[in-house]
């Protein structure tokens, strides 16, 4: 897919001027430091083991996998936070094994993990975070993480982040990460974010998780809802295949040890990471080799906005034809059609990198033309501007290639 | 695809077991004739044009597309059903051309084909239905339909559904029709139905149609509910793709030449035959190979059932693992956990080809043999068995392929 070309995004407040994100890094702000490697879970050395400690303790926060067929290690973390009041000393992550419906068994090899999580940092089992991602149904190989997780602990530092990001990897072609470093009346704090996920599921392949940390001082509470509302720009607007895992997580820490900040500054910091991290989990859409990226303007609320970008994003058909560079502006308008009962046709002005194809209730003579010149990209983006409101959003997406039907048709086995 | 197999459906009444329906066949019921063939607008002479005639009238009634991208035709006969109150006497179909997306010319010509209708009938213009589908944005030939009309109208007959069949077909392999011949009490009437459809969305491929007819008498209002009704539990349970047309419409007519007959019984076998057509229509999905036939029994409500039902057989990951004969349970179960929050997945017990794989909480330990040997077959049928209340409902998808794929990345022109 290339190096990430948008980190951006839609400004919400002045102070968002400030801020600007980095695709392709990752470091340590200050009061974490971290490591990834190997501990054998994975054939080959590959790296499977990820560790962030930080030893002053963090605010932290986390969302979670709406699936009911939820793995040991999400209702874990999702207990620790909640008995910890939104505190967090490490966070240990391995790949190659989701640990995810395994029953009685697979619960205790997670709280096994936590043990060794919570020996490695010297701190409270509620102040442990675990995930796990890889292939679902299989046994957590719980004795080579209490092995490896030391080790890692040994050597975790300021500069392991990336180390971190390529552990938690599976069927991912390229790790994602971002960072941001916002200056602001002479004083500065980062935001760091990694992620990994190729396809929304399981076995063979990934389950979305991501971990963003800032050394800003942010309470937990203000944390949970800066975490929310970064999700709802991000990781909630983006889909490779529309299935949701048993796996999912992401986790938002802050250590503090930059000092305090605008809360509004450090949310729309940490909104533009996961935004940054959003988009590099759908470039690597499995089978993937072109972004989608839908924009709605001019809805009457929010709910119309999302309805018409997540539709035209999502729409097999539409993405079907970005996969084969078909200059196809029927479906993109059909898909619009379909959206939401309120659209007006006849308002509808629809654009493909920023060239109008279509209005007045029909596309415009050379629509062929530009939706081919875009559609022929790796970047498609398509703004529908529906003439009835103020509401906009946007939701990303990728082609479907008939590598995705390859790669989700091989036997799990 | 193969011939279809499965042609029965759940029982709701007790006269419904006097129902049986055959696929594959067509015949006009009394009180009809039609005529199907080519009039030019496909290339090579191919079968384009079909017509079916109701000499003495007939109750008529429709169910049109919900998208907002609606073609001329469809506008059209929906005002006709509302200004005759739900009489019809003729109905004229092109293929090869859908005329959406074609602005006020597109509804001049739609106008003009519904005059050439009504001549073949001698009726007035409320009393002709029309339907296009093929190609959007392209201009509809409507002198060649005009030409073509009054021969077939010459040349219609008891005998000529199946020419209507095969004349409205676009990407579709095969004709879909089904029959269903109903004694009672010494009497008998005929339900007779047509469709064609491979994919929901134009260009170069199929739009959802679909003709109903019967000779039992049938008043409009009731004739609606029926139709309604049918679609609820046919084509409103399919989905090749997600995607919903510019042009679909079905239609019913009775013609009442057979005489009264129960309520109840007329409108179960119009639902098994419209149950019918929409199997055929999955069969036939573009690139499939493989029917996917869900069903979730013990449902809270109807709504928790039909998205149990729906979630699963549209999961592109469970329809890909059925295309590459993956015995992916994970996928099944992952898909019913998202599908609905009130789903207790202790209580979940869930069944492929009659074998239950998954219960308790876990699968049972030869859950990869048993859907091994379903997921290799033709017919993939999956119970959830929600062990929470007394709803049920089923939803047909197929397999999807890269050969979908392939098709729908082709280039339009």
């Amino acid at each position: 897919m290339g190096v990430p070309r948008v980190g951006g995004g839609p400004m919400t407040s002045a102070v968002a001027q400030e801020i600007a994100v980095v695709v392709g890094k990752a470091a340590c702000p200050k009061g974490f430091v971290s490591a990834g490697g190997a501990c054998g879970i994975k054939a080959g050395g590959k790296p499977d083991l990820a560790l962030t400690l930080c030893p002053e303790g963090a605010s932290a926060a986390g969302i979670f996998t709406t699936n009911l067929l939820r793995a040991a290690p999400v209702t874990i973390s999702q207990a620790h936070l909640r008995a910890s009041g939104g505190r967090a000393r490490v966070v240990l992550i391995n790949s190659g094994c989701a640990n995810a419906a395994t029953g009685p068994d697979g619960e205790h090899r997670a709280q096994a993990m936590v043990d060794a999580a919570a020996a490695c940092a010297g701190c409270a089992r509620e102040e442990v975070l675990i995930a796990s991602t890889g292939l679902i149904g299989s046994t957590l190989p719980v004795d080579k993480i209490a092995h490896g997780a030391p080790a890692l602990a040994e050597r975790a530092s300021s500069d392991g982040l990336m180390d971190f990001a390529r552990a938690i990897l599976t069927t991912d072609a390229t790790t994602k990460t971002a960072l941001a470093r916002v200056e602001h009346e002479g004083r500065s704090f980062l935001v760091s974010g990694v992620a990994k996920g190729a396809g929304m599921i399981h076995p063979n392949m990934a389950t979305m998780l991501a971990m963003v940390l800032t050394d800003a001082a942010v309470e937990p509470e203000p944390l949970d809802a800066m975490l929310r509302i970064g999700a709802d720009r991000s990781f909630h607007r983006i889909s490779v295949d529309g299935d949701t895992s048993t796996n999912d997580c992401v986790f938002a820490l802050a250590s503090g040890a930059a000092g305090e900040f605008p809360e509004a500054l450090v949310r729309e910091a940490m909104a533009r990471v996961m935004r940054a991290l959003a988009i590099q989990v759908v470039q690597d859409g499995e089978g993937a080799r072109k972004l989608i990226h839908v924009r709605a303007h001019g809805a009457i609320d929010a709910a119309q906005a999302l309805a018409v970008a997540q539709t035209v994003a999502s729409s097999l058909l539409v993405r079907t034809a970005v996969a084969g560079g078909d200059p196809n502006w029927g479906r993109i308008i059909a898909a619009i059609g379909r959206a939401d009962p309120r659209v007006d046709m006849v308002r509808l002005r629809v654009e493909a990198g920023g060239v109008v194809f279509y209005e007045h209730d029909a596309p415009t003579p050379d629509a062929r033309a530009v939706l081919s010149r875009v559609v022929g990209g790796r970047d498609v983006v398509i703004d529908a501007r529906l003439g009835l409101g103020d509401a906009s959003d946007e939701f990303f997406s990728c082609d479907l290639t008939q590598e995705y039907v390859r790669i989700n048709s091989e036997y799990s086995t």
